[in-house]
């Protein structure tokens, strides 16, 4: 019997276009592989596979491997999350350690949302916005206010907002980094807007060339794109490069002369291995009151500025909290900003605390403070172990060329190939990167993203892997596989690798 | 000294128009100001105004309000929050009172999605998934599958993920219940498509007229409107109306006769005060198996119905947790919805697990069972309670029709208003609604939502309250307001009210 499909209102060639070329490899098909592999193991029937763990190195998800929550953190969130419990205080701290600045932080918080379980306000609680203003002023040395404070969920929310309010028509344009964390692209196809790339100079550790971003806005203007901002991500995703303040003020000054508004993703702010963070919102402000503000051309600058609970050593992904401050905009375009954000009512209220608590941890002197301390310091110290020690063994592997970590949680090492891998992929249908990380999962475990996925040069390749998980054995079974992948496919023609020209 | 005001990128003029024109009254300017009058009694500065205390009934925020939440799932919450507190099970249970089951499913819910901080899968962690199919399969007695199961950060960013999907281009149209929560037109206006309203029956107790859609799917049809799906809040919002099993059956052989997709939305489904909620799933699965299914037109009907853990006598609104679940959809256009979230990482994952406990509650014999009942059923019989308190009273006002109440958190009152009052909205530059609502919250500081913010037949006049806030103060603050209201604009000459043509 042949049962012919039933016809469906909804098919692939019907719905939302926009969607469907919108990319985001970060979660793509290696990441729902690896899902399966896992599932696999779990029950016991992945027996064939030549590993015996699936390491997601495809995703900044401390929790998911091997980091701890901090302590002071989840020991608030659990009052918030049951205040009756503060009704025994003596027992949290004989039975539980809770310290007097837990069980005050919690009530302070409580009077702030009333319930984790309520909506609040739109852009969030008045209480935590006044907090993360306060952090700013302290993080930069300039004032900031809570009414310009926005809580989201997450920076993807905080991205997805600022985008649909910029985002106008086709024509919209916005200059986006490449390589780039690709929920820019992914939002910008969705918006039926435009990315207009400008490449990071991997030759200078992922720095930012001003030539290049130039030239890529002459390019799109006399294609007729209406360029509207700059999106920079500092510390970068997927590079791990941490900008230089002259690179931060090159870049708002093209931006004020340009009249273009700057994004700056500022998620990874704590997670810096050289050098020290500072923020645009402080370099603008010093622009601002310095000579090069004789005309005034700063002081009409709009800056969004984002972070997020999800990374630093807090690493709460799963919380989905986040925030980000508007420098410079114009009223009535927050007032519509603030319209689309509450058709979504307000982000997680207990996301919302957790921001709350990264932007104002227990302070010296404050009794959780030698936990606290203790815990962060060890796991800043950890990710700057782990990120070494695969920086490491890639400066080991034949063709890998690697910068080395600066920042953020990931590395992003160049693979020249051979050209016999090259024409292999070519056979296979995908793009050389796609088709070592495909190789490189089937074989290990180790779910990576292909470097098409961020974007990159013609002509290069790479991929990006964080540097969370814990051990060595993972790092071993990347080499051993990379050196067995080099020997399948090396041309021993050409006795060389491709990639370098 | 003169400043010239600086120039910036954005301005009202350029920025997305889509979002212009959206419009989200539960969040708008009544709300603004209520919160604003909020402000000002907390700082002792409100001594002019004429009342002591805001009460927000313009949105259902159960927790904000009076109803605490349910102590097992705050209670879990807290373990999961920190897991520590297991260490130490005996000083939970002797110390705070933690039942067995309490901490026995904080353990598998651990299990399940390893750390509330950690992301889970973009549709929301496996055994949640799993735990909400068997919740879909004992309500209505039909099979249900977690691969088809998407939890979201509250129903309203399930509706957007759908409604991201459907839309296709400025010619799609849906077709939208007048009076509707206002997420579908706002959504529907950000995404550049039609809202097709069909109005419904306010004379019967604002049931679906078969009719009345018909003839509104027609009209858009003959317009070039490419009409996709059709939307469902049932229980309604804002009118509180519970469906019949015959009205949802007609709904659904319209959709199955015309190719629409049907978007349930049933957030209120235990909301339900007059006789018993039936799913659209449950109707349609009894459709399929029927003689009216003999040409097999409802094998292919697409299904997507919505739940949340904001509303019923659960009210977690601020953890923002919900599903949808998809019948009947092709699996190439759920592998783009699937990108499409994706984008957004996941959602939050203490959310989701309340969404676990909200479906799988303790049951009868289990240790926390007496007490989570006992609460259950109090703020189910309050909630009823409020909302007949409230109907008996707009009974006694002049000029309100109301229907009684039998679903959901709302009344949505008829309001007849004087002529006189109509010209002095007008000459306000308001609509009547708008202008009586204004006036109830400068009078009384209880804020509602006029009924245009929902949509309403041409002519008349209506606003929304929730049944949430506690005692009889407000209630009598309205009525006092009404009658001096009436009394002021009471067209002496025609001595009658209009609306009632």
């Amino acid at each position: 019997m042949t049962v012919s499909a039933p016809k469906r209102s909804l098919n692939i060639d019907n719905i939302n276009p926009h969607i469907k070329v919108a990319k985001y490899a970060v979660r793509g098909e290696l990441a729902t592989r690896s899902e399966k592999y896992r599932a696999q193991l779990a029950k016991g029937e992945g027996k064939d596979l030549p590993f015996d763990t699936v390491i997601s190195a495809n995703i900044g998800n401390p929790q998911q491997l091997d980091q701890k929550p901090i302590t002071f953190f989840r020991q608030v969130a659990s009052l918030l999350e049951n205040p009756l419990l503060l009704e025994n205080e003596g027992a949290l701290e004989k039975s539980f350690g809770y310290k007097k600045d837990v069980i005050e932080r919690a009530k302070w918080l409580l009077e702030s949302v009333k319930s984790v379980g309520a909506y609040s306000q739109s852009n969030g609680a008045p209480g935590i916005r006044q907090s993360v203003a306060e952090y700013i002023e302290r993080r930069d040395g300039y004032p900031s206010s809570p009414d310009n404070i926005y809580l989201s969920a997450g920076a993807s929310s905080g991205v997805n907002a600022l985008l649909h309010i910029i985002c106008s028509s086709p024509e919209t344009g916005l200059l986006i980094p490449i390589p780039q964390y690709p929920l820019y692209t992914a939002s910008l196809a969705v918006l039926n807007a435009k990315c207009v790339p400008y490449y990071l100079d991997e030759s200078k550790a992922w720095g930012t060339d001003i030539t290049a971003i130039k030239d890529a806005l002459a390019n799109a203007r006399s294609e007729g794109t209406d360029v509207r901002a700059i999106v920079i991500i500092n510390p970068g995703n997927p590079t791990g490069a941490s900008l230089s303040t002259e690179d931060m003020a090159s870049v708002l000054e093209f931006a004020a002369n340009e009249g273009l508004v700057v994004m700056a993703d500022e998620v990874y702010q704590t997670n810096v291995f050289e050098g020290e963070f500072t923020s645009f919102k402080k370099v603008l402000r010093d622009l601002q009151k310095s000579d090069a503000n004789k005309d005034g051309k700063f002081d009409a600058l709009e800056l969004a500025s984002l972070h997020s609970i999800s990374k630093g050593m807090v690493g709460e992904c799963g919380h989905r909290g986040g925030y980000f401050e508007l420098v410079g905009f114009d009223e009535e375009v927050v007032a519509e900003l603030y319209k689309f954000i509450s058709i979504q009512l307000c982000p997680p209220v207990i996301g919302q605390c957790m921001v709350e608590m990264m932007v104002h941890p227990p302070k010296e002197g404050d009794p959780s403070y030698p936990l606290y301390k203790q815990e962060y310091d060890n796991i800043f110290a950890n990710l700057q172990k782990r990120a070494n020690a695969l920086y490491d063994a890639f400066r080991e592997m034949e063709g890998v060329e690697c910068q080395s970590p600066q920042g953020a949680m990931y590395l992003f090492p160049k693979i020249n190939l051979p050209s016999g891998a090259v024409s292999a992929a070519k056979a296979a249908g995908k793009t050389p990167d796609e088709f070592y990380s495909s190789k490189l999962l089937d074989a290990t475990g180790v779910c990576v993203v292909p470097g098409n996925g961020f974007g990159q040069k013609e002509g290069t390749m790479h991929f990006r892997t964080t540097f969370l998980a814990p051990g060595t054995d993972w790092v071993g079974r990347i080499m051993k596989f990379h050196k067995s992948f080099m020997d399948e496919y090396r041309d021993a023609k050409t006795n060389g690798v491709n990639g370098h020209a």
